[in-house]
């Protein structure tokens, strides 16, 4: 992409408004732009990290055996009657009435749509089980959304739901999802720590939040600080066996949040060195529910000896627009934004110091091309501005890799190649620059 | 994908509420499911689809040059009144009062957003012209939702935006996604003939409807038959260039809808035997209006000399979910859907004849692992169906070449190798059939 096409209006100034650290900088990144409180435009360039995201959530779920479909952000009233949860929910819920005076509302959750679909549909146990999930706009409103992104009104849901037969068939399905999270979110270039969460009148163990450490994270979170360097799952992990040995090893240590954590258990489980208690944002939270819905809905099979079997059910859920936000808290420095690349807007940034000239034209061109031939993501800055704002821009989105190329330079047939993490310079020979930048970004491009 | 996987919960019998053939088949194939009136979840089936023909309207975008972002569903009343269309857009807009009482709306369509967005940003001339696009779910409140997905209540759009500093400029910027359309109907396998349509008090010439051509079309369209062999602006088409030439051959011959066509012209400009009187199908509408939204929102670039410049805008838009639809009504015979390669849902079915045999089994999984190996987008039906159900099944949801493993074949190393359109099947060995599949669907892959 070339930057004179492009539409990146970043803004000099911290907007007044921003009060944590990624609102600030998705507002003067041009990421994103305020409609109306809580609900937000994804300009070019944080809608590119949005997709990008949304596609690592995605392959992750279908490597967990999860099937993608849609459903719709209106919801009919009468499917939360059935579920009991209509009159129950309260003020989060947008409430709309139709033209024909039918009450409807924008969907702050799908269980209940979910289960419609599968109980019109599934009538064997021949089919079970299954999980459906979609990635789809929800609308929660919020009394005061603030913190951009992060606590928005309208907001990007990857929402599953898996249908078993048996508690110990939900057990496996809630398994894999666990998994496939923990892969998510290392693919995301992030740590994340699975941590029991409350599980209300449903009780049992079968309820967690995937909290990201961060030093501006929005809650405190304790855990044993060898949860850091656990091991995530690999991309060969076969999601039909027995995955109970990798939920235990993530759930043996002791890890929880504010509202779950027991100081007692803490100290008396944990010992002094690996007590770590630290900031945390939830970027994912898994749910087993048994029969919740699927009783007052009638979302029943027929078993194999003819009974009707009620389905049991688990619902596991990622803030994939929360996400974006939560990657640039934990990714950053005082310069901007640092991105890793499979996220990255751009992968790699040309920055053009003198536009115009001929021959610096001419090897930034033939260094575009080479990139994008190769399949790397590519911000060409082709403008006339200064050397110090072009960096300055750069350096603010975020570009996990810049090469700089002035006419300087270029007479001794050397270009700079920066990295945006510590921002390390180096000169290179402009033959040089492409294999390098290609090698190091593919390399990248996959983290778990 | 394997069947057994995946969520496929077709109808044996053609549902009695759906009135045209594209709701008919777009329900039995389990593609949709209705949640409410006018209101679709999108089943994996019909969410593939949905995805491969978003992709393809997002690569001619991009290529015209036009740049994605996203806007909210959910959007203020305040800036509809600054446009001065919020008493007048009537009852098809959904509104909404929010906890705080504020009056919020679905966005039916997006000029106020973007201009809002463009107006706040953008403050030179240097940074025109512009063209920003987004594909997101719009709602209008039909008083009578219909023919599933044709006409629905919440749809999938992809709406461009262009601003440019003159009406020359705007032109221009209306011939761009002039010739996109040509192409993005093209590559998905569709015939799209561009039609005058009314530009009511803007006035001139700038205003066309994009027509599909299909036997059940919903309305009367008129043309010169020779439109229907006008070729097709290449790959190559350089955007930047005059694209005037192309427009002219378009919009030289007589081409009109219902409501806009003259009898006497079209008698009079049209030679009888290439007079074309057949039914169509509305998928796509750009318009140029001026500064009919920049005008009162204030959308205003500081000219070369310093002179405040009104911007021309003009809007495009295309009905993603309704085109799956009308591929669909221009694409099926009586045994289902037959999809064009490139938004198949699938490319390639293999229909194993006897699951549960070795040889069989083996075969398949062979077959599978070369074909997905090479990047096709195969359904293995491993299921333990009966033959006819088997072939039932793959037909009605349009799978355009599929595989038929058995046996008795295989005995003799043989398979059948089946094309979709026009049901032909012949014999093959089943060391060639791989090979057969994979340079077919490459091929058909790009259409224009």
């Amino acid at each position: 992409m070339h930057l004179t096409r492009y539409f990146l209006p970043v803004l000099r100034e911290t907007p007044k408004e921003a009060e944590i650290i990624s609102h600030q900088l998705m507002l003067r990144a041009a990421m994103i732009k305020q409609s109306s409180a809580g609900i937000y435009s994804w300009l070019p360039l944080g809608h590119k990290v949005l997709k990008k995201t949304e596609q690592i959530v995605r392959e992750e779920q279908n490597r967990a055996g999860a099937v993608e479909l849609l459903m719709p952000t209106i919801q009919s009233a009468d499917l939360w009657r059935e579920s009991k949860r209509y009159d129950a929910y309260g003020k989060e819920m947008l409430r709309i009435v139709d033209r024909h005076e039918r009450d409807m509302l924008f969907g702050p959750t799908a269980e209940e749509v979910v289960t419609a679909i599968f109980r019109d549909s599934i009538k064997s146990y021949k089919e079970l089980p299954k999980n459906l999930y979609n990635i789809q706009w929800k609308f929660r409103d919020e009394i005061r959304p603030r913190f951009g992104v992060m606590r928005g009104r309208e907001f990007l849901m990857k929402d599953a739901y898996s249908f078993d037969l048996t508690k110990a068939g939900a057990r496996a399905a809630y398994n894999r999802m666990f998994v496939a999270y923990l892969r998510t979110f290392a693919r995301l270039g992030m740590k994340s720590i699975p941590m029991a969460a409350d599980t209300g009148p449903i009780g049992g163990d079968l309820s967690h939040e995937f909290i990201i450490l961060a030093e501006t994270g929005e809650s405190q979170v304790f855990c044993h600080a060898d949860l850091i360097e656990t091991p995530i799952p690999g991309p060969d992990t076969d999601f039909d066996g027995d995955l109970e040995p990798i939920v235990k090893a993530w759930t043996s240590m002791y890890a929880a949040t504010e509202e779950m954590h027991e100081a007692d258990r803490f100290a008396a489980e944990v010992p002094g060195d690996k007590q770590l208690s630290a900031r945390g944002i939830e970027v994912g939270h898994i749910f087993y529910f048994g029969t919740k819905y699927s009783e007052p809905m009638g979302c029943r099979v027929q078993g194999p000896d003819g009974q009707m079997i009620t389905l049991e059910m688990g619902s596991y859920g990622v803030g994939v627009s929360r996400l974006a936000g939560a990657i640039v808290e934990a990714s950053h420095d005082e310069a901007g934004i640092i991105w890793p690349v499979p996220v990255a807007p751009f992968e790699v940034a040309i920055v053009n110091l003198k536009a115009g000239d001929k021959e610096t034209d001419r090897a930034c061109s033939d260094l575009y091309a080479k990139l994008t031939g190769a399949g790397i993501d590519v911000l060409y800055d082709d403008t006339d501005e200064r050397a110090g704002a072009k960096f300055a821009t750069m350096d603010l989105i975020g570009i996990p890799y810049q090469v700089i190329v002035g006419p300087k330079g270029l007479k001794a047939g050397e270009v700079e190649f920066k990295i945006r993490r510590g921002a390390e310079r180096q000169s290179m020979p402009l033959d040089a620059v492409a294999g390098v930048v290609i090698e190091r970004v593919v390399g990248e491009r996959v983290l778990a």
